[in-house]
């Protein structure tokens, strides 16, 4: 599929561009000036967010400007941009019911975020396909992928099956057993970010997912708070540099 | 106890002055032309090492270049050039032989490391008193601690019992109630690195650690492996300058 800009402007350095791929509407920061070969950083959102979520668009911009990265966010099924079915609708209600009536979220959460998972799958590894055929960007750029919550249940799942993914950063997901099954088939690089207090994902499911991934190189963060707010310090920053090269931004200016 | 120099080398940037308070022998790396109020950085040894453990050294002259601090390291009593008594080597003879055998460290290491930690918090504060007391480090400079292993088990109580210290490193300490005592009283930011396949020392202790620290901003820091080899990109280089400020590395030029 063929990826369409619908949108363009340009500030502080960062070029940003709306875009879609079939009927998935995505964003593309870059550099003003990409370097050749500058990796491509896939930024996931979280449950009931969207492509522009604020935390996620200023660490996209962040990470064009301190790393000459090219970075790109898409809306999940039902979010942001795109029509929410009525099956994922029942989902959403009866997790929201759930959580007020402080009962446990796993019969909603489990069915949902898997099949949000299946139909997000082949749209991200599509979506990489897309700016992976553009001029700016290499065919081989190296990827990595960043997302927590609903975007590490996506992101798993799709760092397992597609191999341009070289690194990754997860976190403050809810664990079922397909989660734990694609976190042991993983192996590149990660990093697993772990709210320590959080009333709705036990400490211990997220311990059981950092401790199934396959991979030589991980780290457990953990921190106190919940998954509804990380703070801004405990994503690191440098990770991405390190596992899959810096784009060169002297080329930026 | 006053401070006296007994040697001076100057490389790349970094001042390296050995120095004496009392009998404890300690070094001092500072930038060339330090700014005022720059922050002071403790860094202990681990069990076994001494004040110029190459790791070490490696990490204080990073932290002279990259933030401006000057770091002092001591040697704890019976490392490096300190006499080590009879009862000291009794302990350590016990505990190569409990490794040996494949048996617990506990019986050995528990007494070896509460005493060497009750010997050496009051030589790590009168070192803070002796490195303030100099014309080029401020009297309230900010002071940071890093270190793990013995320099954990000795670091909690020390920062506990410190009001300088505003921040620590700590890690891959062995486990016993004085530590988990400690560790319930510890209340500054601390970042806390668990190897995370540690044949000596349980997951679940150092879980346990993690989870005692009274600290509002706490972070803990896992990865594959065991505590006698940390990978270097496991230590968050920017926590201290975070948390103690910079000094202005400006104007070492």
């Amino acid at each position: 599929m063929q990826l369409h800009f619908t949108a363009e402007t340009s500030s502080d350095g960062v070029v940003d561009r709306s875009f879609t791929v079939g009927d998935v509407p995505g964003v593309l920061w870059s550099p003003e000036s990409p370097a050749p070969g500058a990796p491509l950083l896939l930024m996931g959102h979280g449950g009931g967010l969207h492509k522009r979520a604020a935390g996620l668009v200023a660490r996209a911009r962040d990470a064009v400007v301190r790393d000459g990265f090219h970075v790109a966010a898409i809306d999940a099924p039902g979010h942001g941009d795109r029509p929410r079915s009525d099956q994922d609708q029942r989902w959403v209600d009866a997790m929201l019911q759930a959580r007020a009536d402080g009962e446990s979220l796993a019969p909603s959460i489990e069915p949902y975020n898997t099949s949000l998972a299946e139909r997000s799958v082949p749209e991200w590894r599509a979506t990489i396909d897309a700016l992976q055929s553009l001029p700016e960007i290499a065919e081989d750029a190296p990827v990595g992928y960043s997302g927590m919550t609903l975007a590490s249940a996506i992101g798993i799942p799709l760092a397992v099956a597609e191999p341009r993914i070289r690194a990754a950063i997860f976190g403050g997901v809810f664990v079922y057993d397909a989660v734990l099954q694609a976190a042991r088939n993983l192996t590149i690089p990660v990093e697993f970010l772990l709210p320590w207090d959080d009333a709705e994902i036990s400490r211990e499911s997220g311990l059981a997912v950092f401790d199934a991934f396959a991979s030589e190189e991980k780290t457990l963060i953990a921190f106190p708070g919940s998954h509804f707010r990380v703070p801004a310090e405990q994503f690191d920053t440098r990770f991405f540099a390190r596992k899959l090269g810096a784009g060169l931004v002297s080329a930026t200016g």
